[in-house]
């Protein structure tokens, strides 16, 4: 395949970043440990200019308390035309502490992405959400 | 769905994170921006016990460049099974200066995942490398 020129990679909207975060189920939440990072697969909601998952009480929140500083990152491919989306997130995450701080608009269940008691939400507030959509280059 | 117990919970060998690595050409690299992390997707290419992407000359290798600590994940979700596997490698990237870095037994040509001049390969060293297959729980 030749090289495609820069002009095919394609900014998104903050607006199309927002929408494409609701059309695929799992995203990841890139987390400080010191000096490591720390990754892992959620199934994430958009609620209200937020992303919101549910977790267990465990590694995740143990580095949220430690540093809410965080990325959120989905992305999706089209095999069919041969594109991809991403779109990343930053900004920092919370713990919830009750379903009051949900808001009415988030009236459906988190999914849970790993099975197992998930009592804890936690909701990412992005600072700054941008994406891309470029053609796959295959071989 | 009733909540599952964690014992669904299944660690991964290392030699299963590394062949889980082969079956998607899809991951995500996690790079340290000051205070802040950068979440790329990448195609990629597992060689000889490291993971070889190509990038073009851009805020990937800037970043890699100032601090070459990263974290590489992939995941893949099997909906017939409504099972999920994660892997996670966390070490050090480094930009090769040349194909004579690339060993023998890496005889294809790294797929682009954004298209356009990439000249530029990255080898990425896991020190740690982990994975984990788990349910998921559906709502």
């Amino acid at each position: 395949m030749e090289p495609k020129s820069a002009s095919d990679i394609e900014e998104l909207s903050t607006s199309e970043c927002w929408g494409l975060l609701r059309t695929v189920p799992i995203g990841r939440i890139a987390l400080h440990n010191d000096d490591e990072i720390e990754v892992f697969p959620v199934n994430h909601l958009v609620d209200g200019g937020t992303i919101v998952f549910r977790t267990a009480t465990g590694t995740k929140l143990t580095l949220i308390g430690q540093d809410p500083t965080c990325t959120f990152e989905a992305d999706e491919v089209d095999v069919a035309e041969q594109l991809v989306w991403s779109v990343v997130a930053k900004g920092t995450a919370e713990q919830l502490r009750g379903h009051e701080q949900i808001t009415s608009s988030f009236d459906m269940e988190v999914p849970t992405w790993q099975a197992g008691p998930k009592p804890t939400y936690v909701r990412m507030t992005p600072t700054v959400i941008s994406g891309r959509r470029f053609p796959v280059s295959a071989d």
